[in-house]
């Protein structure tokens, strides 16, 4: 029955046993208080809670004189923010607060006149500004350590405001706390830490700490100083400090010492030995007990270390990687905190080269970013002309309205692409993140003129075949001329932290991967395997192109297995090559699914030429090239339905993958394939290629093959698919969902055409997300746990997984875990980002 | 503990008390069993069960010695099949069984040498070829009549089987029933009976009835007789009579009577007369008894009338209408009855002409059957000449590769419609069905040159622009030439017989109406209200394309409003008239669903022109049409991705929409139309068109409109949808089931582009069924019931239809009735088979 309940405490002092809470203080009072329980000299410093901020944006006042008076007689103060999270912003500090004529006469006698000129000055300038909302341009004093200069800004001050300036400490400290309090409310202040993650509660605490001078007699000045080095992460002691400043000034005086030895000027460490020694023992304290690497603010008053602030250093996601594995190195972190301290997504900018951070950019355009890395070269608007300069050692961007399958050679000599039309999942964007070239699709900014071999830019610019340009494929930007890059940066951290992903992750990891040179990048990235290896772009170098093609025009069954003899020692070296690579990894090949019109000419000289290789006449080729058009190509005879209607490609491609097994059991290494079935829609389809497959193998046996395993499976890709896994079950042993094509039947929506309205559709919340991007839970993500479900049920240990282009996400590798699948498959170069991704996961479900 | 299991009965006498049922003795037995209740000279018949016949089949003979001695002394018997449903067909009649030497010279004296002769020589015939199994060509004698004849066929009997011809009766008999109860067995009876939906087991039954000789002294002959017109079911006496003749025969002999005062003969109401009356007297009390129409086969033995048998008539479609609405009408048979008896499917013949069953056919080549109906006209290649031919009075079949929207006009003028390509569900078909315009597609036996205006068919043969040909929608056949028509027939008793329907059934019906012309055909055949009311359609006619190509053009918001106000008017009156044809029947109307680019040109002359309209340069409008093309136009930017993406389109409609309803008010008719949103895929998305919608008519009511209502709802066309139909619901008073494109989108297929294989797939058993033709249960249907059940649990009271193609299918009238549907539509050909069909199942529930 005490009366226990106090009235709130509006401040209190930051010892080491005082109730200070990141949620409750914020970050920076939090952090204060590590540093004074390390006993480190911070100077006295108050806090004032999230809700005694709130209370004096409300109007409700703390006690500004008592504050003042636990500083001790006449002291000066900063006012500093601590929100929640140090991302989040908040108000620019105050300075100096305290300060007035009296103050000022001390101060000219402890300091030296100018020196007090100079701090009176930037507090009144300061409060007019940014508490009393003045007119900058007032303010403007001839110069600024001038008494002149001092009395020019207190008679500003005076007759704006028809007051005179506030003398009295505690009304400066009332007025400048109730500005910040209220700034935290602003609406520019909301919009920018809500883009930041903030929620819209987020609360501000405020920190009041007694100056450190760092101007007046002896040694004195303030600096900053963190010991890593901020773009690579390695061990490095950098910062600078300067005589006779305070702390925050965004120019660097000429008087600066540089901290580290650098070129620029003299170094703190010979002038000032004892402070940078004495920072330097700190730093593995401060290390050891912060557990991360801190940039230390700090002021000298005559001659003596004052630590005012420390925060987390700035870093590249390079260094993250390097600070986070080398702290878990030294038993400071566990490696599941090393592996939580760097977002998945940051992985990607270290797979590829970037654009320099810190380099000038003259941006041309926007487009979709659909491939991350950057990279220069020379305009070209044809695959042969990019393939031309590749012989020459040149590096070229390809320029296309959008790609087909025969602009897939020009892709791999260009060093990047750039395509006015399409989306995340078009054509141009799939390929290049398999090869892993900068890609940027959807630039509806620009306009392309293949026939003139020109770019037009919005504001009228031409830019003609052979300028060079710069692609930003993982910020969507097209830059004038050459960019400064940082290289690509897969170390030994990086290759730890990965394997430490790896031995905490549940679910597997997989690439997709069509070629030798996709399946040795991701057997580089430790995939566990080909999740998806597309065999339709194994068809499209030129002399397969011209056989596939003889066979599309054969009359008879006996005249297409004549053109794809011709084609089966082709797909068994592809596939004794692709097996090699993975060294005993599983690997999964999709049969042939591709519209039989994408492997004709589109164009009148590709007829002409293709006429002339058949040896027909033009107009029988074109009637023919016409005849098998479609009017909706995605949803046309395509995958088993091509499967089942010239069941002689499926016999062809069967006989090179167990011709190629059968290769590697001789060579010792015995390998069991996986044979993937596409656009399934019924049962029956699986049973009739099942029979077609099962009976190659059997032929084989029979004619003396040594023995051989394989497992056949169904991609998953149309909803009707899902809907009747349960049956389709039966004779799969492993169903791989297809979510691109999956998304776009779910969504009646061609990726291909929906980078036309895609944008618009997300400005306007129509979808949360590009759902081709983004997979989506609710409908598509349904259909996956219904199918995942009735598979199972009909046959509960059948291998689940998922190969679109959604596989590398970390919300998709989350829903895949969630629904209990066995491995995700994505491109090569998102591998790593998955192998994080899941590992997080883990440990977050722990 | 009698000894009560005696051994099975081999055969039984028919008598009114004798156990014989339709499944265990057959139809005809059964039906002998009712002529011999109604106490009719109907002569000994004794039946063998099903399984009497399997025993025979099996070499388990009955005592046919005691079968023999059943029918007195000496007797002849005829051995005639009873299956239990007279389409399963059944081995042929064999005669005169019994018949031998002595039983010859017998009837030589009784009814003459000659018809003696005749009688024994068919026995040994029938016996050498259908028994014996021997040669036919053996058994052909000079002259049939004479004792050499006899002779001779005796004689080769012997000479082929080393035996004499069997003499005993009872061998006779027992040979003649082995042979035909293994015939039963047989191959092709077997694919025959399956055909016509027999069960694989199905029995046959087998009669023995003594014979009544028709042959001899006095008034003596056979006959047939019924009391119906077969094509028009109205009463009239047909059949024939044949004097000196046995039952059976084929071929019509000279000395023949036809029954009704047929020009071609002396008649047998003339010369036969108290027979005749005797036969009519019987007709009522049989169509009372048998509540049916029988056609009666009788034997006159000297003047007297012996019945052998009855069979039910076989009547034409529309015959059949008539009759079962007469036996009703008549209070012998109910209503349910009338309506049970009547085939849904078999309704569509009387909607439109057809060829006469009777007529020859000269097929030139065969389709997919797209469009019910027949008609003849001149082969026109485009829809230029067609309307043209329209305007000169003259028919034409209007042949294209494929249609277009551009086609429609050409289709109105047109009597019927042939393509190259397509299947059920494609363009052409789609507007052919809804036009009532007869229609074939997919006819890939045939090349169509449209530069040279030729069709070239596959024997060789070229026809010409101008040449007659016939088109039959109902079987799928193109005919050289014209051929002999039946009209349509939507008399008296199709009336009555709908309106019953319409009394039991429990699911409503609408229909699909685009244009005025579709809604009288709809209101006409009764339909409940248009349920889809396609609105693109309407800016096909010249003078709108043109403004909607202007509107496509147009280069800002305000351009695109001055296009659409000139549209609004037409609009506007389109709705008027559209509602003033269903006289207050409801009327859904879908907002604006088609691509874009199918507005647009696809040739260079319509480039062309279009740029002449719009006074633009052509490589503009080329360029524009060009950059507005879609991969997959089917899953690009049309429905409510256009309707966001360009609200003034929608604006427009709505204003035209509500403005229609308030004209309505205006005359004292007032209207609530329905508008209905295509191709949704996320709730957002009819939110967004919702405000829209409310906005306009809150600005109608805000500039004084009289007061109007209104229903939105949401086409249910993408599994997304299906699968979020509860968030959908909150947003929508109905929702109907676009099943065409939720068909495409469930199996990622193209309605358009499956003719090419789906026919392979069908016959191949991959898909039971085309999806597009019957709707597919599993998949698509579970989309519907999951779609259902979740709109339902979201807003209890909500409409739900069905409106795809499917939706006159009586199968698929089941699955919307099992699913709670509140109505179906369809093409309003459809109407009255659906209307039949949702009776059927309502009956078949109770």
């Amino acid at each position: 029955m005490t009366n226990s309940a106090q009235a709130p405490e509006d401040f209190c002092e930051i010892t080491p046993t005082a109730n200070i809470g990141v949620t409750t203080h914020g970050g920076r009072a939090k952090c204060l208080q590590r540093l004074v329980r390390l006993d480190m000299p911070v100077p006295l410093t108050l806090a004032l809670s999230f809700g005694a901020v709130k209370d004096i944006a409300e109007g409700r006042m703390p006690d500004t004189a008592r504050m003042m008076a636990s500083f001790g007689d006449a002291p000066l103060v900063c006012v500093r923010p601590s929100s929640q999270d140090p991302d989040w912003g908040g108000p620019r500090a105050v300075l100096n607060v305290g300060i007035n004529d009296a103050r000022h006469a001390d101060l000219c006698k402890q300091i030296g006149e100018e020196a007090a000129n100079v701090m009176y000055l930037r507090f009144v300038k300061e409060f007019a500004v940014h508490v009393a909302r003045l007119d900058p341009d007032m303010f403007e004093a001839p110069k600024s350590d001038s008494a002149q200069a001092l009395a020019h800004v207190l008679n500003a001050y005076e007759l704006e405001t028809d007051t005179p300036f506030p003398q009295d400490p505690a009304v400066q400290l009332a007025q400048v706390l109730r500005s910040m309090a209220r700034a935290w409310d602003g609406t520019t202040a909301r919009l920018l830490r809500s883009a930041s993650g903030a929620p819209a509660d987020a609360g501000l605490g405020l920190i009041v700490q007694k100056m450190a001078l760092g101007v007046g007699p002896g040694e004195s000045g303030s600096g900053r100083i963190h010991f890593v080095d901020a773009v690579s992460g390695k061990p490095a002691i950098v910062g600078r400090y300067t005589r006779q400043s305070q702390q925050h000034e965004t120019e660097v005086p000429e008087n600066t010492l540089y901290i580290g030895r650098d070129p620029r000027g003299p170094s703190f460490q010979d002038e000032v030995n004892d402070v940078f020694n004495e920072l330097v023992d700190w730093s593995g304290i401060l290390r050891q007990r912060l557990r991360e690497e801190m940039q230390v603010e700090f002021t000298v008053e005559q001659g003596a270390l004052c630590v005012l602030d420390a925060i987390r250093v700035q870093r590249s996601s390079r260094a993250g990687v390097a600070i986070a594995v080398a702290l878990a190195n030294d038993g400071i972190i566990t490696r599941n905190d090393a592996l939580l301290r760097t977002q998945p997504h940051a992985l990607s900018e270290l797979l590829h080269p970037q654009i320099d951070p810190s380099a000038d950019r003259s941006v041309c355009a926007r487009g979709i970013a659909a491939s991350p890395g950057a990279a220069t070269g020379r305009l070209v608007f044809d695959s042969a002309t990019a393939q031309a300069n590749a012989a020459r050692g040149e590096a070229s961007v390809l320029v296309r309205r959008e790609t087909t399958p025969e602009d897939i050679r020009g892709m791999h000599a260009a060093s990047a692409v750039l395509t006015e039309k399409g989306g995340v999942t078009s054509h141009a964007a799939v390929i290049a993140r398999g090869l892993g070239v900068p890609c940027i699709v959807g630039a509806t900014d620009i306009k392309i003129d293949s026939r003139k071999k020109q770019i037009l830019t919005q504001d009228g610019r031409v830019l003609s075949e052979g300028e060079t340009m710069t692609i930003d494929g993982t910020s969507g930007e097209i830059l004038f001329g050459a960019a400064k890059m940082v290289e690509a940066a897969q170390d030994g951290a990086f290759r730890s932290l990965l394997s430490w992903a790896d031995d905490v992750r549940e679910i597997g990891v997989r690439a997709n991967a069509d070629t030798p040179a996709d399946a040795a990048v991701a057997h580089n990235f430790e995939a566990e395997g080909i999740g998806l290896c597309r065999t339709e772009h194994m068809f499209f170098e030129q002399d397969r192109l011209t056989v596939m093609r003889e066979m599309i025009f054969a009359d008879s069954s006996a005249d297409r297995h004549a053109a794809l003899d011709r084609l089966l020692p082709m797909q068994r070296n592809d596939f004794i090559d692709l097996f090699d690579i993975m060294a005993g990894k599983p690997v999964c090949i999709r049969l042939f699914d591709l519209p039989l019109h994408e492997i004709l000419p589109a164009t009148r000289e590709g007829l002409h030429d293709l006429a002339e290789a058949l040896d027909r006449p033009l107009s029988e080729v074109t009637q023919r090239v016409d005849a098998i058009s479609e009017f909706n190509p995605m949803l046309g005879m395509r995958g088993v339905r091509l499967g089942i209607e010239m069941p002689e490609i499926y016999v062809m491609q069967a006989r090179a993958i167990f011709e190629a097994a059968i290769e590697m059991g001789r060579r010792g290494t015995p390998f069991v394939p996986e044979i993937m079935i596409p656009l399934v829609s019924a049962k029956r389809e699986v049973e009739l290629v099942k029979t077609q497959i099962d009976g190659v193998a059997a032929e084989l046996r029979a004619h003396g093959a040594s023995d051989f395993d394989y497992r056949l499976g169904v991609m998953v890709e149309t909803p009707r698919a899902a809907l009747r896994a349960g049956d389709i079950a039966m004779n799969a042993s492993f169903l791989s969902f297809g979510t691109n094509d999956l998304t776009q039947m779910t969504y009646g929506l061609s990726r291909d055409d929906a980078g036309r309205f895609m944008s618009g559709y997300v400005q306007k919340s129509v979808f949360p997300e590009d759902p081709f991007h983004m997979l989506d839970h609710e409908g598509v993500g349904e259909l996956m746990e219904i199918g995942a479900a009735r598979a199972r049920a009909a046959r509960p240990n059948i291998v689940l997984s998922m190969c679109g282009e959604h596989g590398g996400n970390p919300e998709s590798i989350a829903f895949c875990c969630a629904a209990g699948f066995d491995y995700v498959s994505c491109s090569p170069f998102r591998v790593p980002v998955a192998r994080l991704a899941a590992a997080h996961l883990a440990i977050s479900q722990k």
